[in-house]
């Protein structure tokens, strides 16, 4: 479920007014934007950036660009912007670090629905005027490559019918490949890239009834390669899990990865966000949201506590 | 540019009338119906077959299988069904031969534009409940399965842009890899699956010029996978040469293949059969249509050549 609140009924045009007004003159009235925007649903804010043009003529992301700073400023842009836009911009932004972030290509390719992958391969390409799959594969290689150019071109079936027998014989050759190390086997790649994300589940269930052990804990990442596949099979067998220990790497008592607590709060605020706070504080002595608080300050803080569905007053 | 010839102002439902009419009695007036749909474009048709469905409950479809027999039958269905539902169509009845007809695997993924591919994914995901990258994947092995799962998965940016530099150092791989003998390079499977078709038809250009030979005569079809490579290759740098020869080596003196030539002139009637029945015509001595006269008879002949544009009186 989503934790983001908003309004039933709001008017785009006195939104867009409103922020406005708060850019207007000496400073900005940042809690006046995230009082709008923090508590406004994607189709809403689609309608604010809308109206905002034909006001002023003017392009809402450059506006608050120019008036927000640091990490508040990122995450209020990534709000803004269409799901799969904002998608292709942090794809693209994960590609172009020294080292790629691939958790980010594989949270896409992996949690996303085929319909909302191929949204964000869509605005990628009009972004950036090449695919998606070319500039993975441009700044991969070897077996990191071939899994993750394969996961990325998927377009799966996205129905809930289940072939057990082929779960069966599946579960088995994922088994031989782990078992026998061949973790760059091509039929593992087939399989994960084929197959629908219902039929990969009974496979992977299939596994742990036939082998006693769930396939990621097979799969301990000895190297990088075995890392990238852990995260692709966890992507799609449990996506609120992955989310929850990703934001518990990302919160420790020494320093806090704002980039990947922004991310998983945003793109996860309009989804499932509540269970992924749930399995969070499982595991956890404090809530997210009483870590956020504690780990976050200024603007920043108030605005992903808002997405995160804390009513402050 | 196309060949069938559909009138400007036409009625779905008189059309749809003087199809049951047709249908209606002792016999069935086959004339009648290739006078009608012979001359609708696929926008027309789906209308006819609406108002068809909508008048007397009954699928076109259906009514048709039940009325008509051999090629002319399979052709006419062919025909009505909307082209990415009829290329899912295809592609299955391709796949589930005892040996699987590559080609036609080839041209829907090359051929098409990413679009287009991406409808028929999509029809084919809603017929058969399987990607058709899951059961392309499951009907081939080895390298083959590597290449075709790689171009059927494309989503290709479909922009002009053309990057030099790329084309250049890309001919040189793929140079490299063919003269070295090593055909099932993933760098070539990646270049051929990722890259735009401009980028590619650049790459192809350079690969010429560098090199005093085009990529296809470079590769001589020694084996199977060589056979499949080459056509993936033909398929996106000319198409319309790439018809206009299968077409010839489906016809000759002792035997006629119905089912490529049905597949040929019924996909590209309203695309691009004009220009691949002049190319037809510079190596063949008589024209397509004339050869289509002289080697098919019935109906199917009537049928074939209004779709390629004979007015007959």
């Amino acid at each position: 479920m989503a934790t983001v609140v908003a309004p039933k009924e709001f008017s785009p045009v006195e939104d867009a007014e409103n922020i406005k007004k708060a850019c207007l003159g000496w400073g900005t009235d940042e809690s006046a934007i995230i009082s709008i925007l923090g508590h406004r649903n994607s189709f809403q804010r689609k309608l604010i950036r809308q109206a905002y043009e034909e006001i002023y003529h003017e392009d809402l992301v450059k506006q608050l660009k120019s008036e927000l700073r640091g990490s508040f400023e990122t995450a209020v842009i990534q709000w803004i912007l269409e799901p799969a836009d904002r998608d292709a911009v942090l794809a693209n932004a994960a590609l172009n670090k020294t080292i790629p972030d691939y958790r980010v290509i594989i949270e896409i390719a992996c949690v996303r629905s085929p319909e909302d992958l191929l949204a964000v391969k869509r605005a990628y390409r009009f972004r950036y005027k090449h695919s998606l799959e070319e500039d993975v594969a441009a700044r991969t290689t070897g077996d990191i490559r071939k899994l993750l150019v394969a996961v990325v071109s998927a377009y799966r079936h996205d129905g809930h019918e289940i072939d057990e027998d082929v779960a069966c014989s599946e579960a088995g050759i994922l088994h031989d490949d782990i078992s026998g190390k061949a973790f760059n086997h091509e039929e593992l790649i087939r399989i994960l890239s084929t197959r629908s994300k219902s039929q990969l589940n009974a496979t992977f269930n299939r596994y742990k009834d036939l082998h006693g052990t769930s396939i990621t804990k097979a799969l301990y990442p000895a190297d990088e390669y075995l890392a990238v596949l852990r995260t692709v099979i966890r992507c799609i067998y449990n996506p609120k899990k992955y989310f929850a220990k990703l934001l518990r790497s990302a919160i420790n008592k020494e320093s806090i990865d704002e980039e990947v607590v922004s991310r998983v709060v945003i793109t996860r605020a309009e989804k499932d966000l509540k269970e992924i706070k749930e399995l969070f504080l499982e595991r956890n002595t404090e809530s997210l949201d009483l870590v956020l608080a504690g780990e976050t300050s200024g603007h920043y803080k108030t605005f992903l506590l808002a997405l995160s569905g804390v009513v402050l007053d």
